[in-house]
């Protein structure tokens, strides 16, 4: 694709969120609706597979356009966005993890947003450390009897396929991992009803209880690589957190900017006042970091190179700034941006999680020392 | 009332509010019913009128001991905590405005809690200058005609009694503002709903539409005091932000260590990890010296002096201490915190606001630097 | 001593740091010269004994009032006030581990500023951990030899006795601890030249070598109490260091507000800049915060209880106070402040170990941790 | 010239950096001598010339290896990158507002390191508006009488040439400010002694005070353009502060890397403390979110694009990020951090002065603003 077709698609996106899935957000986050009531605009525009390559179905968009795309559908719905990446990391588990057969199995109807995906990793009693990861796959007939519970486990309740890893080796550790393509509707995944959160209310996450029976062939990869093929996931699932942080940022300043341009106190501008103008001036240059830094892991991830501790800095960076950003922008809204009227409070809302999951702060700042100590 | 009828005093407010409010608090934040629902409980203890002295039918409890008593209250129960110093607000204005005839004619019944004030002085294009006031209060027979709109007013649209602060005399600026005593029932009061915000969704907030005659004794005090009315007022009210701010921290807090001690990663509890530890205690030496800010402000207010800059820092300090304290303690619970399940979240939404009204943080910089200026 | 006497003495001796301390501040960072050069005058002032009962030959100032006549001297000459909490240091250890005749012996001397004292607690290898420590102290004849390096020692260099904190049990860990009075005028004490440092620059600290034998009564209570006295001492200690970051902030506001007045950028003095005053507002708070932070914990002392904690959070919350405050009062005085012609930069310099010494912003985050754990 | 040989020629500048620039800075700062001590390396690599194009004697290194070759001086010795990029302030003003026979006229000498040049803008008694500045050019016989004093002029008393800035109109405002080549030597320039000052102790100061003739032909361009040469060169000054600030801030976390592997307590190395590990996570990410920033500013530089905003926010973010990052450096060091044996300390001196000069950060911040609300 050349850079062009990229920023074309790109300008797309950026014009169907804008259109499409701003206008439905603020309803979306009351209601609790989920976001996979854009499915059908979002298959049509290619979205659920722009993160594919085309021999898979998929759009195949540069990195680097990846993240600006990502950013866009953030900054006008949170859960949108929220759904879609969650459907990527089961879609790239399958293309990192799985053999050709495999991805020519399940990617093209993913891609056209026929499927929708789940990424099954985390567990309740888990830390960071999969390790620790207490649910199995045990040889059965010609397949695996998967038992085990999963949580905060986005889209699992609509999902289509969850790509599910447990151990086949319980005594391997993280080598004793393995993947596997479960489909619900085959039976033995029961979910949760959506679990009430602070925000990101339309990507809904559910509790997922399994027990259930899979063919082999449904194991990506060889037993025992599950885990490499989810950190290289969650290195591509990081940086699209990163995306996101800066997407939901940006829709923050803007309407900061625009607040400040036109509210009036004693009949001016509030944009005249020198501490407000420094508020604006500190968002945008932390905005601008976090893209950067962003862009930067995508240069990488374009040039297919490892990328595992510049996606840690980015969704790092990225997510205490959003954090930042937002709660300025509020504050900037005085007293109207406590009301829901506005979107502010949701931008603070939907993006608290943005530190917390594929790994909190705290465990990204462990990765990253890792690195640094080597 | 020696120190240790007003630590009883207090200690039974707390007891009061870990039994009665807090298990009602989560049910309150998700339906948006609102905290009166508490008022007979709260007459009953006395706190409709902990703020005032004995003479007017209150408790007369010590300023420092009524900072504690506040902070357990909005520990329990934010909605509650923002009701109740709503009320105060009122009935601060009738004490420190009003004739003696006044007190005696309101205060005895909202101090039983058989009157529900409001506090009338925000509106919705006016900022930190009350000179900017565009509600009006012109004679008319025996009394005035006040026509205005008011904005962000806790309790109104549930409130007996309504303290309007608009000006008689237009061309005086803030020396043109009168406070009265506006009864919604003897009618030209329209509130709008409760306006749906980010949090404290049970304290609610009203716009209120005013084209009401009000009979001259219902003025408080002579003719454009008002605004010296309202400027001592919101020392009271900003000091009770502030206690606000150190209770939900507080619990905030206690929750974070409770956690920490139970949940496992790994088998360890993670009150075992270095990084939380310190999390653990930048938070409560947060929480700490916000206390101490507060409690030192308090001691002036008990004194009888002036403690308008105190107020101002005391309220700044706590309403920006929370935001991190609350954040963090959400942080520390990770996913689940970001569940409606846990009062993590709860506490980030409801103090957010702190930061905002009775004067935002830029408000109170103002101030704080006029008088270290001078 | 009555609260009347205590607030006269606070005032004469801001009196004297002003009058005194300050004028020679500039000339001791820029030489390096020694602050005890002030030594006599302090004697006089009776502020060497500050700290002591009047039954020790002390002042006997209440703890609260010691705060502030600490701030007032750090706020003036920040060496000055490191050489006398040192000297503190030495005479609290006597005071808190010494028995009635050790008291008698060496406090009324040190007090009167005719023996100046060394705290010899850290060594080079060692952290945080007392059970850590290598110099050991050994039964030889009637007394003990005492073999050892201590690392970062104020005053040691010029001190008539340094209190040497030692091991006569190596296998007992702390318990083994035990507390020394050394007078390097009886041999086998070597003292390297004063470490240069960041600030300070009259404050000496040095690198003390000991290979000495001590008489056994030079022996601070029993055996194995050492690492209790040294806690308590460090109680003191961390107080004061809350107190002498609160001074040089004090100072620094002070420096800024009055540049704010009277420096002109365009004619308009930049006071008048929202953005400006906002700084200083900030500044003032957060100092204030740290002065009531550390005025509790002066109750708690004075009041006899155990303050631990308080103390760690006063010295932590203070010390990393002083550490923002004095930065931005030197960029409120722009270019100018980065010249050695103002005191600013030698504020920021000076205060820079506060967050080291007597136990790190990072152990004191520890030793929170654990009294908040249990 | 291609990737590959800047690459070589950046990789060239950062061993020069290490072997020669590196071991002397200690001893620079100790003794405040003169970075001038290290011209005629720095000539021969041809490092006073890397900024300018190859038809004016330079080498024509691209912006973003600038970028790199700037942070490596910088990490080395803050004092030579100072006076370097001082030079290149005065040569970029000639290539910017010059005409080509100025260009070749002071150029080629300047790139070769045969004449140093400084940089005259800044005035003792004007803020961030140029139109405030009160130094004039007025026509006298076939020139320019200059009179007026500049402050805080880098290199200006070792120059061979200082382009000072003059109003040639004192009353058109900024469009009245003309740009000249002064050469002290030809007399009426009069240089203090080099102002004491925290940090860049070898980069030395001065105030200049002008009473001199040029002739016309010294004149840069046209009367009245002076201000727009100002602005771009400044636009190249920023950026090549945040290339220093990068530059430090690496050495410091390099430093701190070192330091945390080696320095054990109680037997264990500090890099095994969690809270440290996060401490050096969020260093390296601080530190990575300023390069790309830079680097990003540097591209458009490199594509001739105006880049004012964007070096705003590089130079903002960037000295903001060092002072945070060499603060955390030191206080991993602890004591040893706070003494001059190890370039701890001395890193914090150097970086202060990056938020204050060419613009400081509420200046930046004010520019930034300006851009945003258009």
């Amino acid at each position: 694709m050349t850079a062009e077709d990229a920023a074309a698609l790109v300008e797309a996106v950026a014009d169907f969120s804008r259109n499409e899935l701003a206008p439905a957000a603020a309803e979306i986050d009351r209601t609790g609706r989920s976001a996979t009531m854009h499915l059908p605009q979002l298959a049509q525009m290619g979205i659920m597979g722009l993160n594919l390559p085309e021999a898979c179905g998929g759009i195949g968009l540069p990195a680097t356009a990846l993240f600006e795309a990502v950013a866009a559908i953030a900054g006008a719905c949170g859960s949108t966005a929220s759904m879609v990446t969650a459907h990527w990391l089961a879609t790239d588990s399958i293309l990192i993890g799985g053999t050709a057969e495999q991805q020519q199995r399940y990617l093209p109807a993913a891609a056209a947003g026929q499927a929708l995906g789940a990424f099954g990793l985390t567990e309740p009693g888990a830390g960071s450390n999969p390790a620790d990861m207490t649910t199995r796959a045990v040889r059965e007939g010609d397949g695996y009897r998967i038992t085990g519970t999963k949580h905060f486990i986005s889209n699992a309740g609509e999902a289509d396929f969850i790509v599910v890893y447990a151990k086949t080796d319980m005594a391997a550790g993280a080598r004793g991992i393995s993947a596997f393509v479960v489909e619900p509707k085959a039976g033995g995944v029961r979910c949760s009803a959506p679990e009430p959160t602070m925000g990101l209310r339309g990507g809904h996450v559910f509790e997922v209880s399994l027990d259930c029976v899979v063919p082999a062939e449904n194991r990506l990869g060889e037993e025992g690589k599950g885990f490499r093929t989810a950190l290289k996931v969650l290195d591509a699932g990081r940086l699209e957190i990163a995306a996101c942080a800066v997407g939901i940022a940006q829709a923050a300043l803007a309407a900061a900017l625009d607040w400040a341009r036109e509210r009036k106190v004693g009949g001016e501008p509030i944009a005249h006042f020198q501490g407000l103008q420094w508020m604006l001036a500190d968002m945008a240059t932390d905005i601008a970091a976090a893209r950067q830094l962003g862009l930067a892991a995508a240069r990488k991830r374009e040039a297919g190179e490892r990328f595992s501790m510049e996606a840690s800095m980015a969704k790092l960076h990225a997510s205490e700034m959003v954090g930042r950003v937002t709660d300025k922008a509020l504050q900037i809204h005085g007293g109207y941006g406590f009301t829901t009227a506005l979107p502010l409070e949701r931008y603070m809302r939907d993006c608290r999680i943005f530190r917390i999951y594929e790994g909190s702060s705290e465990i990204q700042r462990n990765i990253i020392a890792r690195h640094l100590l080597g």
